[in-house]
């Protein structure tokens, strides 16, 4: 699939992160441009939040002092990722349009004093953003040292005022034409709902008690469609102004689900993501892997750009800071980049002195050069420039070969945070991540795919907790098992359409003959109660009444109202059809691989190595130009030793005999001759 | 005490429940009658949330698609309780009449988007509803399907805008009549809370700190008089249209406790409730009995309506939903019967497609007729109809005869909730739930009674924190006592009088000579504390510096700083004068069920059956026309078996030489000779 | 530094409480003062909630009663501290002046019905509140019965409304000079909130995210200095009308921090204190001792009031309610003399029949007369008597003589508040009252002192996570050890500046010459984490990566990715100069009283008795003008023998030959000779 798009340099991979020099003195700026060249930094991002600094005052641009950056920047040969400020609106701005405020679900107004405190529906506030976004434009969109555009950041901010009233209506009249159609969608017959006028429909705002689960998950749709259409303002008002460097605006994980990717990913010259870890130890790493497969998947399988990642902290349940272990920084850049990022960009270059984010970590901390922190910037730095080759995307072919696909949606996840579900346990990302977290301790190179989107490419396709199903997205799991693909399904998947309305006549109705069974009855388990399968399996959070029509079943609940009745089940689809699978319970992490180990191997799907590597061991293969590339990284506590056919970029070292890696180290080995075997012991 | 009120009809149970036609086709409408037909239902709930399809704009009446209903239903031998659908207006109205949207404490004004989002007091809304209660009885009054009106659905929509206060101002003046009677009630020289004019008077709104609890509990009252005139306001236009048939409302249990159900007890044809388990296992059989024994005592022990169950599903703690286990939608139906009810009708025929409440369950599931829960539906009917004789009430005497009463005014529970408490774990619900599942346990038929009623029917009285009494309250007790009642009285009871005004020198003030005994400081215990008495029995949540005066000590406390003090006490209130007793402190389970052992044996309150039935059984006596009916429930896991003079409905199997009863069964026995012996073992 | 203004009586302590007349009839009144006599009270505080009563409508004023109950006590030898109501308008005040209401973060303007519904910058409520309190000095100012005006009750109250947005631009305005000052202050580069105009500058209304934390807590100084403001007004009208009784208003903990304590000691006449324990057992008893000593400090080293503390309970996690124990309301009450009150007030004198803290506990219980709390009152009044001769302040010199001192600040409290921290778990109250509570059990006198002080007079001074300073601060404490002081500095002090900017170049950049240390790096450890140190000393929450340059290590992280690291260090300041200690982490009770027990010994600071008395066992010296006291108060559950050159007031028994302390007693012993040797056993 061509794109004929803009694209980031590909002679080397970007290292840096986002840079506030509003918050500095120029004296300050010198020094940065010193330590930035020390550590091998070639990009910065700039603007971020430079709204009240470049535009003081309504219509008046002071752009001199960041002429100045940009020259210091680009005469110390660093890259520039320019970014629109319109994530945060000056205080002059929300003093001037106080209707251009958010409005929380329940009426409040919200104020300045923080950061997106701005309607996106609001007509001031747009124009307001493409007039910056456009003088921005004039000012630097031929300038040498710019790199890439970021529009805005982060977008997600929702809101629910008249403003946003007013363009949810017209997203519903596109969608749904007339009344009826809404009427029959919202199946707003439920509790007198029923809309005679336009005018009576409204955002979700705060109401008695249960909102309509399908006015909330079209609110979200809209307010992605709406966010993307102020998105495409800025990007039009920017081509218009003549510039061609590619054009990027970065998503956010693991919390924030504000976007439907696949459509943004559509008018993103280069997606970009920002990505946190949630936890400390090998969770952390499985997480990297998560997010580096979803922002390649959601680019259509190109290069990507890892836009944020902590410096030097890992944020715990219960707010509490967690300092990255030495080492991680370069492994966990390394896993994005073996996934395809083009770079491996910080939030944040220097820590800021104050302000809301002062315990943020920044590669230049508040300690300053002398600091863990800054030294493994430099060794950091160093690492990427060894591995710049690599950087070179593929003529043809993928970027890095999966013959494993998960069913990624943003629909799944939003269906599962705005309904009255029959468990409050039933959690999209914790399915998602859960199996693609057991992909990746097996090996496994995993592509996230599109509902309804072809998967020829693949020969196992799993489908975690996609409650809803369109029927594109049913065709096309139907057509690919009819080509012999095997296909596994979990639980709470394809029971209702693309409105939510689950379909009737047993579960999963959207997916009954494919999958050859039928539920009568969903037994959702208690807080703590777990329910054993007949081979030893522990199942949790759910459970399911399954009778097989034309499936047998793989394993059955031995215990509790459902013994004897099966777990999970398997559809042989015939003749050069595939196999498919239904799993009806929560499986704890082990037995997860297990099964999935045997799925795999039934399908016949390769893993990364042919043996796999010893546990914490994570082997990733990216293609290049002329050669391909395996990242191994020793996530554990143990050394091991790497033999191949191959050459270390960080070390020079040859594996032909065996390249010892210590634990916590990585190398990134150039195949010398494509498909060569290779260990990890 | 003759009720000259329209009842239902007493010549078998009504069976179905809520039903939606307006969220389905013609088609289905066909196909629900038949499954209906299939499955006995003889009763459907029509209208509840149709207003949006009976009244698509303001004043215009679409009701041909409800005659269609009506007719099909009738053709096919289905009864109609026809509802009317104010608790739910449609979005025109609201956009309409914004000043009747409800108002939260703090002033955010709600929209629709849900159900019950309307002002109670909002003279928009009260019009609303009686033009279309009154379109409604016009049109259906005489209908020959009519078995009862079903007036708005679940009462206790709070609101706190302008309008709800000036109605609260009139109530208040209706009460106090001037405001210092007012002041001195709300005792409000405490924190300067003198009202000077009633402009000034408002609705417990959110204010700085705690409000006032005489304020709070008198909204309350108010709230619950106010929704009852906006019932009356619709009984009244259905009764001048000309319908004479049985008009309610429908209470609901756990949670739901905004409406004093004595006085609206007074008002309604028949009593009917929406009763909800919140437990799996025993506790939720005992739930069952308990929702049933309030609700025939709420009707004046006539029979009453169990208008909704939930066919499939239990609410856990946490947000999940257990699925009702296999057989026990029968023997949870029997239970109701068995005290009072004159059906089993359930929330809701057919199960959504969509909407809020998509998940909850219903007798024809998702998964339609092929299900076990349909087919448990249709046994369910199949089963009715055998015990069907059982549902003529008797002509005199009570329904189910009770020696024991429970002491219940929804005045308790809001005192537990509305103020700053010695301890947050004081819990009316609680308390009354947990000596009631004692009885329960024990074998007992329980009434519950309410405060300042006639005793003389019981052989013991229990008051269960009971925490404000009024005069009329305490006499009763005391003629009670001075009969030769027992009445036995449990911690923070009669500590204050109607207006929450804590009476001097001695807890519990107003029951200080009645009990024997004096309490000059309460010890609330921690969190996880617990104390031992003196046999040891165990205590929790509370304690108190008990002194006895007139009373002995049963029980001591053992061990704290209230080591060698009475926990338990006892009063002979002399001669032909009944006992009183006092517990001062939360007993466990186990050591409450052997207290009320001893309390009802040496009151001679008679159980059930002489001689207790296993574990886990349950009986209970209903009182019919020509016979008496003994419903036996084998709740437990074991097979028993029950012997005496009596035929089972169920069946046709004799007792005389004994009847086996699987775990899981049940059996109604009509009784050949009143008062003949009964053994279950 | 001698104190030109009003003073206490000296001859005796004042022994009563919070007396509220306007709840009760005049019978009650008259039973009161000889309750009141019976129980040796000398002091009742009349007023605080009697605005509503006093001025039931706007102007006109009722002071009849109020005369009526001052002379009756007044008649009964019972003095009168006389409070202005203004803590709580009536609510004619709200209906007229609804601009006055209190508004929250968020915009919701709450109502009437609590107590503290007033904007305190709003000129309706300044303007009433200092009519009433003229009203009141004219009328009372100079009775006889008259001890001291109590104005207003615990300031504290916030309003975030556009009078509020007003005061706070001028006092920014006073602070800052021009915008330029503001925007570097409020570091406003940050998340684009320049800002360019005064009117853009808000109060930390709720916003879409984080707050700027350095405008949070100019907003909580802006509003401690606006309630002082009030205050002043309010004492200036007081001394226009001639009165010359002293003046205080109360403060409150533990919770009640919403005021710059030091600043408002400078205007108060008498400090007083408003303390409540927040737990049972000896904790309690540390709290106790830790807001004597606060309250001391407060008062610039002179006596002060315990105008407030619980008759008869402890507030529990959880919402319960605990009882004092027996005995308890003597020894809490001894602890506060000792530490300098100049009586022991409650609140409240009788408990209230109604109203939201009805169940607040008072001397004269709803019990009554015949009660275990009236016995104890009647036992403490005499008690008081005993030791009144205590009550004289000596002619100059300490009252409490102490070595050790500890740094306290709200701002601290304040910054470990309002900001997104690296660890929730930091907390300010908890690292203050945990290094206070060792020093208790060790048996030394502690002082707390203002940043910038003079420190002169300690041997030790402690600086528990003081997390901004400004030069003063550090300029003194770099005076106190460069002159021979002892200084021990706990994590998270020193970090930053006044305006919270961080300092650059290695934690805690404030200290790092003066500790001899830098840290590069924080490690904020997990929920349940904790790291061992080289001798087995247990940290908890907090870790960070110390390196010496000055100092040398005492003990080290013994794991972790610290091990081998510095986690205590101590740098000898050199010639004639002191030790500067520095605690990485958060020490267990135990360890950390050790590491005191090490600190003090080494800077050569005496603890009250030579010899440490018995666990359980307290002993605080007060001196007298002719003698000093030793108060010995015995927490403990063994009996002590106490032995010295002294005579127990209480008693009259002589410890020359050793006075027996029975578990839960107290002995207060005049000292016959200054310095005399005592040893508890």
């Amino acid at each position: 699939m061509p794109h004929p798009r803009p694209t980031l340099p590909g002679s080397s991979f970007l290292f840096g992160g986002d840079y506030n020099p509003e918050q500095w003195d120029e004296q300050t700026w010198v020094e940065d441009v010193r330590l930035m060249q020390q550590a091998g930094v070639n990009a910065a991002t700039v603007g971020v939040f430079s709204w009240s600094r470049l535009e003081p005052s309504p219509g008046t641009f002071t752009f001199d002092w960041l002429d100045r950056v940009v020259e210091l920047l680009h005469e110390g040969g660093i890259g520039v990722v320019l970014a629109t400020p319109t994530a945060s609106p000056p205080p002059w701005f929300s003093l001037a349009h106080p209707d251009a405020l958010p409005v929380t679900e329940d009426g409040t107004r919200l104020t300045h004093g923080s950061r997106d405190t701005y309607c996106p529906s609001a007509p001031a506030y747009r124009e307001a953003s493409t007039r910056i976004a456009t003088a921005m434009a004039e000012r630097y969109g031929d300038h040498p040292a710019l790199l890439a555009w970021h529009l805005h950041n982060e977008y997600g901010t929702f809101c629910y005022c008249d403003h946003v009233a007013g363009a949810f209506r017209s997203w519903l009249q596109r969608r749904y034409g007339d009344l009826d159609a809404l009427n029959a969608a919202w199946y707003s017959a439920f509790w007198s709902q029923g809309y005679g006028r336009w005018e009576e429909v409204l955002p979700p705002r705060r109401t008695q008690y249960l909102h309509n689960p399908t006015q909330s998950i079209d609110f979200r749709r809209f307010m992605s469609d709406e966010l993307l259409q102020a998105f495409r303002e800025q990007r039009d008002v920017v081509r218009a102004a003549g510039s061609t460097k590619p054009i990027t605006s970065n998503f956010m994980l693991p919390t924030w689900n504000h976007l439907e990717q696949w459509s943004w990913g559509e008018e993103l010259d280069v997606v970009s993501m920002d990505h946190y870890l949630d936890s400390t130890g090998p969770d952390g790493e499985a997480h990297a892997a998560y997010a580096g497969d979803l922002s390649r998947s959601w680019a259509g399988g190109r290069p990507w750009l890892l836009m944020e990642q902590a410096a030097g902290i890992i944020p715990l349940h219960g707010s509490r800071m967690a300092a990255k272990a030495p080492g991680r920084m370069l492994r966990n850049s390394l896993s994005y980049l073996a996934r395809g990022s083009q770079g491996a960009l910080f939030f944040q270059w220097r820590a800021p002195a104050a302000g809301s984010e002062v315990w943020h970590s920044a590669l230049v901390p508040h300690a300053g050069e002398h600091s863990r922190l800054y030294r493994e910037t430099v060794e950091l730095g160093a690492a990427l420039g060894r591995v710049a080759e690599a950087a070179v995307p593929p003529a043809e072919g993928p970027l890095v070969p999966a013959d494993v696909a998960v069913l990624w949606h943003a629909d799944g996840w939003w269906a599962l945070e705005d309904g009255a579900l029959p468990s409050q346990a039933l959690d999209y990302s914790d399915s998602v991540r859960s199996v693609h977290r057991a992909l990746w301790q097996l090996g496994f190179a995993v592509d996230f795919v599109r509902p309804g989107a072809d998967l020829t490419a693949y020969r196992l396709v799993l489908v975690p907790s996609m409650f809803g199903m369109d029927d594109a997205a049913v065709a096309a799991l139907t057509r690919f098992v009819a080509g012999g693909g095997d296909l596994a399904v979990w639980y709470f998947s394809g029971v209702a359409d693309e409105h939510l309305h689950v379909v009737a006549e047993g579960y999963p109705g959207r997916l009954r003959d494919l999958l050859g069974i039928r539920v009568d009855e969903f037994l959702p388990l208690a807080a703590e109660e777990e329910v054993r399968l007949s081979d030893g399996t522990t199942g949790r959070v759910w459970s399911e009444a399954v009778e097989t029509t034309t499936a047998t079943s793989l394993l059955d609940y031995a215990e509790g109202p459902l013994a004897g009745r099966p777990a999970i089940t398997r559809r042989d689809a015939g003749d050069g059809a595939g196999r498919v699978s239904y799993v009806s319970t929560r499986l704890d992490a082990d037995d997860l691989r297990a099964l999935l180990a045997t799925l795999t191997a039934d399908a016949g799907a390769s893993p990364v190595l042919a043996a796999a590597p010893p546990p914490g061991v994570e082997v990733v293969r990216r293609r290049g130009a002329d050669a391909s590339y395996l990242f191994v990284l020793n996530h554990g506590d143990l050394p091991v030793t790497v033999t191949g056919d191959g050459v270390d970029l960080l070390t020079d070292g040859t594996a032909r005999e065996g390249l010892p890696l210590a634990a916590g180290d990585a190398a990134v080995l150039r195949e010398q001759a494509a498909g060569s075997p290779w260990s990890v012991r």
